[in-house]
């Protein structure tokens, strides 16, 4: 394939650096996640987004999460149709195959798939619009959302709110699957919904109790 | 939601440390990202396993990289037809909107999604072969290529060159997307396979001159 | 200008080996940051000194840094009277222009500007004392930081805390910059003092809280 | 001084990554260039830009080159009045303590310095004019240039014009150097105009006998 390239150096130095220090220190730990298998405790579902740091806020890089990343950290209804649906292979992987306690579905401020999605709903996408657009297919699970918050008269607080619309709207989908629900049913597995303001550092968490977001 | 329960205690107190170190030393150059909006040179694709160590491997922390994680980083063929693809639509996203000028596949060794696919070709995992199964339909698009590797004697020879097919069918496929495939035509846009070895803490690197995997 | 001779025929040839690999591998990246524009997060002061490998150190070839580098990497007092001021443009240029995010005052070991002030201090350096000697009105800037060394028996040593001291002279002469405290002061601007030692590829860095170097 | 922060994380890493890998495996020579003092061959002088790839372009790791990086690349005429001088005071250092036998100075495109005198001479930069402006009385050191550029009516060409004769502008300057005049007429100094396009890699360099750039 002539397509593919050599690594750019900035990367490949980068890896000898971590092979030296990182890897060299914690080496013995590597081998045993390699040998007895991951374990982690959390899935996360959050944005392909450059700037979410979920590692560096969560000190993620101990075999503890199981992630899953995609566009505007989406997960589509339960539909055991015999297709293709790559997210709901992560959480089926995740829920009967590891065994994760915990669900994390991780939105976040400028969210370039979300205001995708509302300016489709505002008709200002055309080309989102069109069929072939993966995308705006995509997006379209958050579609029935926008009428919660096509009131708000200030966009960036319409746009907020629609992320953390699409939060909501995940979690209730990950209660569609029948082995989410069950582990939910049985008390093995929570979820949870966050979002993260970008700018502020900030992340606010879903509370069932008051049907809202709150400051952690 | 009733499924929805406080977030577990060690989060809260990660975030806090993060929130009180190293985004009070950083929150300036976070701010201008939000506001100026992302940049990344680079997506990668790479599974979901937690053994994956990519931000800890490349820095991957300072925006530099837009991140899409699946079972097995996977990418199904180009298939315009209105439905669902999230893969598709990240590649879509890093290639039309944000313009990265590179695309690297990780894959890893110890890849439970790749063994699941290796056990269905071989008839030993009935459960995936299931028109419902999430993971065995998603894996299907790895199946293809079971038969490059089926004459390797020793299993865990015959798993590590099905994970780097697994890298390869994603490269390949990434390249049935049009949009792709013309930023690879018009130079603007360089493929990467890499195959990542837990225990070890290698990293292998395609090389299409010699058709084969070479360490770095 | 008959003093314009031909490049030296070792640049040319690795001009040509960097064009046929890094710049042909890298190409789009360089192309979206010629069209884009810079947007370093940083700011780098160093010494001219052939010795200090900034780049190799920190990965500095991706557009991260903004480097001004000049003879002991001194910063002089903000001073607007319409006069030339090299080291003053940068600063302005970074600041106001490209709104970086961190400023680093990078020291070292060794340094011969350094050493030519610590000779002028003590009487042994007459060709400095000079009014025409460019180095020597430069390194006036050090001066008044000889007194908080002299004391120091052993000449090694006192010349590593003139090297420090050399760097805390550029951070306080930075704060005198309207625009430098007013960035610090609104919390959008970061300064950092760093001290490498050459031969032991060390690095130091100012901690305010002990007001001394400590090493990373 | 409350301004001063920690160094931010990505720094710390790769810094250590370094100290890991290419300060291990070359301590013995970083341990030579401390004691034996530097020794090298060639004086740079460049812009500030964060896109420059000088150490990539030419190897620069080595205790090659003694670099001096201002804005524009610009270096004043000879002024020995006891005031300021920093590019003069490395210009000095370089030639009179290290006797190099280059000076290279490399322009570049897409300079934000060469442009804001450009704009300065259009009339459109009224900020650059005001005494205050480090930038802009810089910048006046390339002023009496602009006039042989004027003339060319595309805009993008005539910034490159006058990014060309801003190198040249600091070749001139440099002959009013005593020291480097008479290092050229004795043959122990040669001196070299380049000028790099950042988005095609390319590299021109000044050709006396025809008095213009030409690609190497």
């Amino acid at each position: 394939m002539h397509a593919v390239r050599p690594l750019p150096a900035y990367l490949v130095k980068r890896y000898h650096g971590w092979r030296a220090t990182d890897y060299t220190e914690n080496h013995a730990w590597y081998e045993r996640l390699a040998e007895e298998g991951q374990r982690p405790r959390t899935m996360l579902i959050t944005c392909c987004d450059s700037r979410i740091q979920w590692s560096s806020i969560f000190g993620a890089e101990t075999g503890e999460f199981f992630i899953h990343r995609n566009i505007a950290n989406l997960v589509p209804p339960y539909q055991p149709d015999g297709a293709l649906h790559g997210t709901s292979a992560a959480v089926e992987y995740a829920v009967t195959s590891l065994h994760v306690s915990n669900i994390v579905v991780l939105g976040h401020s400028n969210c370039g798939g979300v205001k995708g999605c509302h300016d489709m709903c505002q008709g200002h996408a055309p080309e989102l619009e069109d069929e072939s657009s993966f995308v705006g297919r995509w997006m379209d699970l958050l579609r029935p959302k926008y009428a919660l918050v096509e009131d708000i008269a200030d966009e960036a607080e319409r746009l907020e709110a629609l992320e953390k619309q699409c939060v909501l709207a995940s979690l209730e989908n990950l209660l569609t699957f029948p082995f989410v629900a069950q582990g939910v049913t049985e008390d093995r597995l929570a979820l949870h919904g966050l979002w993260h303001h970008i700018a502020k550092g900030g992340l606010e968490v879903y509370d069932p109790t008051r049907d809202g977001f709150a400051p952690l």
